[in-house]
């Protein structure tokens, strides 16, 4: 067959590539034709997009090419393909009669290909509203994500509120019964906005490791970041958290310091015991040792812990331990948990990463 | 709280003898004893034991003992607490009130338990039918397990068949559209039995490792493995296998040489395009040459692969390629492949290990 499209490139860097894409493409959806991959021959690059409908992403490889065009293939076939390949060269020839060929040492396939025509345009805001690292961003979005709420009631809380300022880049989530925010000094333009959950956890995904520094842009509802190689954007939720501000508690009757791990381990081995529905452990807070406690259908269990506390010689708190263990789950080295009393917010600070703050609200005793 | 009835035992020893018996006892059952754990103290051991109701396993620990004593525990609780405990070292106390005390560092916990009375009787046969290696009866069940039946059509064909004879020990497993043999040659008293594949497999986790005797027996339709430490009865199946020994070819029309790990991984790629429903993937074998091909909704795929082969100079065959593929699974080196024709079974066998033998029925043209 002639063909006067192809492309050549290194299977790694194609396989790298698709491995961005490949859980935002849905294997099912109710629009089948987010299905399908958009693969575009532009000058000097291989152009993969992919949408879930929340997050639409962009991946530009730079691959040996001739001539420009764009096809749509069945993208779980095409991930399968190119993961199994057997040689470390991949040519893609873009045939006529709508095939796309692939050749990669003694395999070679003719897909199936659709006209890109019923595609949704994936629009990627180009003007710079400020610029952020990836790592960074991830990092904050990383920290307080566990506080999201998973409940359809209040639906704001099911994201992950961005607030940037001058100051700095700050996140925030909370799901009523506890709040995690998380502050990393920089100099940003002044924005505040919400992302929902699923799509910021793709956000940390795509971004993590990597150590580039990201344009934004926010407009019409969305969020642009744009890299290298990759442009993402996110649709935003309306609205802002209301004012979390007020439930921080400001005053104090005891403060503890504790080794976050020992802390979390201690709490994971009683919970084991605690009831199966408020997951309730005892916290009894004296001036050498904290003793934690539960129990449930099965038993109770018990375990003490050293610390160092000033304020309030003794006092006994409950909480539902999977709060507690999640709060601390950004914590390295020693926490410092400050009570305002048994029934009011439990304040939780990181001792060596100042930037980290976590509130728990105490189970009614 | 005074006990006559205690236990010390390294933590590592416990948590280990625990997870042989994890996957056997149920989280959830009809019958909700089965989710217990009896723990009973022997002298100089401690001995646990669990029971799906198809599978009876004993496990015994030695440990440094006070009193004799039986108790029933929540096996799930049982297992997440030993995981999680801080100590080297765990200290058990059969205490009053039907209650069990786990110390272990700065942890304690107690446990409600059961009275052991409602649990059933596991019965071990303590006769000696004869003698066998744990890890080639495992070895031996591994190489067929495959291609046992999952349908419910022909219930025999869900279980492994063990023959055992003065020739050896002889593994087989079919669904009727597949077969796989394996004969490992030593000298055993003559039975046939057909244990349950799901069996089977805790046959091989339990002991793949061992490299001790096992004494078996058969009587009233189980089958007692005993080690050193371990005993496990397993319920056998009604029945033997019809004769099997009538499809497996023996006359060829070709015979081919191919790498096994080659073949498997083209096989692979190849069935990737290949029809959902029925996997096919066309063969077309010639003198030097294998060439895979299959078409299905997304298009088409095909690879060659060199071979050596004697006979017909040319013969085309489909299958079902995950049949193919299963039945390369327990070869390494090289396979031979003998065909009878393009619609007769296929025989498949390791050179490097005689005693496996695979034979796959053709798809019809």
């Amino acid at each position: 067959m002639e063909a006067s499209l192809k492309v050549h490139i290194p299977k790694r860097t194609l396989a790298e590539g698709l491995s961005v894409l490949e859980r935002i493409i849905p294997s099912r959806s109710s629009n089948p034709v987010l299905t399908y991959l958009p693969i575009e021959l532009s000058e000097g690059a291989l152009v993969l997009r992919g949408t879930n409908g929340e997050v639409d992403l962009e991946v530009k490889l730079p691959a040996e090419t001739e001539g420009l065009g764009q096809v749509l293939v069945p993208a779980q076939t095409f991930f399968q393909i190119v993961r199994s390949a057997p040689g470390d060269l991949v040519e893609l020839v873009f045939g006529e009669g709508e095939q796309l060929e692939l050749h990669s040492g003694a395999f070679s396939t003719q897909l199936s290909t659709t006209s890109p025509e019923g595609y949704p345009e994936l629009l990627f805001a180009s003007d710079e509203g400020g610029r952020i690292g990836a790592a960074q961003l991830a990092q904050a979005i990383t920290r307080v994500r566990y506080a999201a709420s998973t409940e359809e009631y209040r639906a704001i809380f099911r994201g992950v509120q961005i607030e940037m300022s001058p100051q700095g880049l700050r996140t925030v989530a909370s799901d009523g019964f506890r709040l995690a925010r998380y502050d990393l000094p920089m100099e940003l333009p002044s924005r505040k906005l919400v992302v929902p959950a699923k799509s910021a956890d793709e956000i940390v995904r795509v971004f993590k490791d990597k150590e580039e520094e990201l344009v934004f842009s926010v407009r019409e509802g969305s969020l642009t970041l744009r890299g290298d190689s990759l442009r993402m954007s996110v649709k935003l939720m309306e609205g802002e958290f209301p004012d979390y501000e007020r439930v921080i508690p400001q005053s104090f009757v005891l403060e503890a310091l504790l080794k976050a791990e020992a802390f979390r381990e201690s709490l994971r081995r009683v919970a084991v015991l605690s009831d199966r529905n408020n997951h309730r452990v005892n916290l009894l807070f004296s001036q050498e040792r904290l003793t934690i406690d539960a129990e449930g259908d099965y038993g109770r269990g018990r375990e003490e812990l050293p610390l160092r506390s000033t304020g309030e010689p003794q006092l006994m708190v409950a909480y539902n331990a999977q709060y507690l263990i999640d709060a601390l789950g950004p914590v390295e080295g020693e926490v410092r948990v400050r009570l305002s009393g048994p029934t009011s917010p439990t304040l939780l600070q990181a001792v060596e990463d100042e930037g980290y703050l976590a509130v728990v609200v105490p189970l009614r005793v």
